[in-house]
Formats: structure tokens, C-alpha cells, sequence
């Protein structure tokens, strides 16, 4: 089994030295939301097991749950093809979205589709 | 119902003119891929029910399966709670990686999760 640092240098982080992670629940399989970590927030989330984002907007580290209470455990982490994303298997404690939503996709304001002609 | 341009407007696209399109195959709830749309891109995959990217490698738009055979036909689109990430549901036809895997996170090698210490 490979180091920390060597998994990390399989992803291919971009200009902003950031990579999204797309988070999906365990159990239930539903796409909570998508983040961006930099290389040390996956770092923390690889190992303690805890999720931590990189917040663009705040430009700070967020450790999910650590103000809301609503954690995310990693089950697995896993890159693409291109190493260009991340997607994380979590089990979620409460909601997801700090609007209050199980999901960050939840709510019929945020469909897209079907659409009229 | 509103109308397509105005769905579109919902969307927050970042300053490249992009927006991360998560894909999630129907059914099976796994996560297939993620990339890259711009509002053209998304305009054609509500308008046609096909999914199309934007390629940023190549720069040019890219009608999931054209050359593959492995169409993506659009089940549900939804934008998250700040508009920056769209969820599309989807039915697959065979694998949605062009590495020939049905996921673009199959395979071992593309593990990251557990570390050692």
C-alpha cells in the first residue's frame, strides 16, 4: 500500500492548485454536494477520516460538521482517469446542505429538466 | 414551467464560462464521470435530451457517444444550492469511460482511500 503522499501526487490538482470532490452518500447512494480541496485539505481528509474542503469563498479550511455538527466520514476515496476529481463515499451525519437539505440538489427551484420547447 | 434560457440563467458558470456537470447512471446511482459544460453545452443536453460537454482538452463541444456508441440520455439535470455544480441523471449506454471501465473511478489503481498512517 502506497503513502499519503504518494496517492496525493496521483491527483492532478488545477491552476488554482484545487481539485472538485464530489461526495455521495453511503447506504444511499445520493450525491450530497460538491466541494474543492487543495492538496492539504485532502491530505487531512485521507487521514483523519473526517472531510475537510478547501472554501474558495472564505479562503480558509472547512472541516464539514465541525460547526454544524453534521460530519462526513470517509468510506473511500476515489480519483478519475484523469485524476482530476475526487469522489468520496461518506457516511453523513444530518444534512448535507447548510441551506438544511438532506442534498445540495434538493428542491424542485433547482431542477434544470425536463424543460418546454 | 419556465423556459430554457431562463433555467440557464439559474446556473453560475465560473470564469472560464464553466460548470462541473456530476453524472449519475439511473438506477444503479453510480457516479459515472464528471465534466464540463458551458451554457451551449447545456443548452443542447436539455434541448436534445443527449448529453454534451465541453471538451477543454480539445476545445470543442463533444456529444457524449458520437464516436463511441456510449450515449448518455438525460433522466434528470438539477443545479445545487448555489448554482455551481449540475447533477445529471442519466441513462448509460455501455461504458462512460473512454478508458472502457463502466465508471470513470474503476479500478484499483485509482484507489485513494485507506492510507497507512
Amino acid at each position: 500500500m502506497s503513502s499519503v503522499e504518494e496517492r496525493l501526487d496521483l491527483v492532478s490538482f488545477n491552476g488554482d492548485g484545487l481539485v472538485p470532490a464530489v461526495v455521495q452518500e453511503h447506504g444511499s447512494g445520493q450525491v450530497l454536494m460538491l466541494a474543492w480541496m487543495d492538496r492539504e485539505a485532502l491530505r487531512r481528509t485521507l487521514t483523519e477520516g473526517r472531510v475537510t474542503y478547501w472554501s474558495r469563498s472564505r479562503g480558509e479550511y472547512w472541516r464539514k460538521g465541525d460547526t454544524s455538527g453534521h460530519v462526513q466520514v470517509v468510506r473511500s476515496a476515489r480519483i478519475d482517469c484523469d485524476g482530476d476529481t475526487v469522489l468520496l463515499e461518506v457516511d453523513q451525519t444530518g444534512a448535507a446542505c447548510h441551506t438544511g437539505t438532506h442534498t445540495c440538489f434538493d428542491g424542485s427551484e433547482r431542477d434544470l429538466h425536463p424543460v418546454m420547447s
